[in-house]
């Protein structure tokens, strides 16, 4: 096993994760986590994942057969300090090679931390949305909540 | 107008929101948000709303008829430092007052920032999830991504 990359920055530890997950790249994914503090990961429509062996056994799973998926983010936003990042953003993920409808955009919040050994991911939350605009007016919650 | 409460901790700032919550009370919700930071929300199923008049009018519909709400807490996971606390937590939240079933259970993750009136929150998002116990091993997720 080489030693783990190192991310200088969020914005590298973020490419490197949407990178491994294009590449369903199970290793690469698991290198992008932090082994230092409490991690959690929500899939769309999934349930809470805490813990980086609950974590790394919903991406073998997702990561079965080796799917290329494409992946097109759009709509950025970031809270930051020196220690934290968090990125909100709009994924639009699918199949490579695949003749299919385009995929239900997808909005996810990940949260970066800085530690001994550069950036990592504790927190990703994914969920479905409805449109990938952002709306300020329109498509409101349709349950209380 | 009172001038808006101070939050001394982050904890402070999340019972203040499930407390506004659950009184449908929009002033004393939109307390609770950052002015001085980028906002963003997600409600169950929603699309992202960033800034704060559109997350005001989303919570403006939603206590619209003024419901109470009853709201039980379980599963927090914090990650933290000097200036930005994460909490990850699982939501039940049903109308108070009325017989139905109890509603599927919400995750949240909700990121607080302290700035100089205190800690205010700058992430809000929710989705629903299958199951209310955290789960390691089953209940893995649905969807490619």
């Amino acid at each position: 096993m080489s030693s783990k990359p190192i991310y200088t920055t969020a914005v590298e530890a973020e490419a490197a994760f949407y990178d491994a997950l294009s590449r369903a790249d199970l290793e690469a994914m698991m290198a992008v986590w932090s082994e230092d503090e409490e991690v959690m990961c929500v899939h769309p429509g999934g349930p809470r994942l805490l813990g980086l062996t609950a974590i790394r056994e919903s991406w073998r799973q997702l990561f079965h057969g080796k799917p290329k998926l494409n992946i097109r983010l759009s709509h950025h936003v970031e809270t930051a300090n020196m220690m934290m990042t968090v990125h909100t953003l709009v994924e639009h993920v699918s199949l490579a090679d695949v003749e299919a409808p385009a995929p239900a955009p997808v909005v996810a919040t990940n949260v970066y931390s800085r530690g001994a050994y550069g950036w990592r991911m504790v927190v990703h939350h994914a969920s479905p949305t409805p449109e990938a605009q952002d709306s300020p007016a329109d498509g409101l919650p349709r349950t209380v909540h």
